[in-house]
């Protein structure tokens, strides 16, 4: 496997340093890049769209799907800029279709989300060009999660734990969720949200803000 | 990219060769192996507590997980034997930890399930040994995922819808899910199962008895 494991190490390293420079050339735009991930189904463009409802700031969102452009279509009907990508098959976005797939754009002072694929593991491991990564798991995936899946929760900076409203339909002990996030994670603020009820994104919204005031500012 | 794509490429074919001795070896014991895939917090492990108590036959569960033993240690204390493997990282099992993980068991003349990384998208790309690919979505997850993760849906053999309970709270479409099925997969039975309520497993375990019937009888 010696040959696979080095290959493996010259595509993170390419890929951080396309990241770095991309990064750089956002920053430099006044552009704050938030690297949105989740599994499939936890919320990510329900909690996109709350977000940048409450945010009242300038928006761009680049969707990544494998394939379809459905939550594209979702963000556009609500006059939210977006930029699709579609991997094919790839279960993660890597710095260079993201980089590519902006080049177009035009965007400067503002926000930025890239909506990643939906995949607790894969994503965690490249860096696209962000700011800060925002996790978002949710009560109806089980507590369980942070234990599982533990370099995602390790890396972001922010945590929304989606659909509060589920709660008292599933089985979710937010205690051991929140141990298990602190373990791994001490330093980021978890969130408890619901995209049905709108509930805590008005907080979100202030964090961000606080967050990407030196960026865009 | 040309030598990267080769060397996944030959890693692959030594997979698919290793996946397919290890499938002979399991067929000359009687053991039906059920590759179990799906997100995380689809409920692959209740389904499987549910599936193994309905359908009466000798049964096996290879855990694969990141990290942790939290499923294998739910399993054991229900009686039902384990084998863990911790892939340290890896966003999916393939054929060569899964027929080390076997080796030792002494196993034989039953239903080997392997539930798989929780991941919609790697796994269906890697065979692991397996007779069927069962693939576990639930409502909570939405009803675009098949559209979303097309290739997961494509290769199931049977899927399982889950957690029917939550229906009514969430904005699930049932006849978009089964129509975006359908379109990858016409042939395969999807049934709509709670394992809150036990609703569907008694027919699911009676389509995996005439399945395993072969190999097993």
């Amino acid at each position: 496997m010696g040959k696979e494991i080095s290959v493996m190490e010259s595509v993170y390293a390419k890929n951080d340093k396309l990241a770095a420079e991309f990064n750089r050339r956002l920053t430099e735009r006044a552009i704050f890049c938030v690297n949105v991930m989740g599994a499939p189904g936890a919320g990510k463009t329900s909690c996109l769209i709350r977000i940048i409802e409450e945010l009242g700031l300038s928006a761009l969102v680049i969707e990544g799907d494998i394939e379809s452009d459905i939550d594209a279509q979702k963000l556009e009907a609500l006059g939210i800029g977006t930029v699709q990508i579609n991997t094919g098959g790839a279960c993660h976005l890597d710095a260079p279709p993201v980089s590519e797939a902006f080049g177009g754009s035009g965007f400067s002072k503002g926000v930025l989300f890239i909506e990643n694929i939906g995949n607790l593991v894969c994503p965690a491991e490249f860096m696209i060009g962000e700011h800060i990564k925002l996790l978002i798991s949710s009560v109806a995936e089980g507590s369980d999660k942070p234990y599982k899946y533990p370099l995602a929760f390790e890396k972001a900076d922010i945590i929304l734990l989606n659909k509060r409203d589920l709660l008292e339909h599933v089985d979710f002990d937010t205690a051991f969720f929140m141990d298990g996030v602190k373990k791994l994670n001490p330093g980021a603020p978890v969130f408890e949200v619901s995209c049905k009820t709108g509930q805590g994104f008005g907080e979100i919204a202030e964090w961000l803000k606080n967050k990407a005031k030196p960026v865009i500012m």
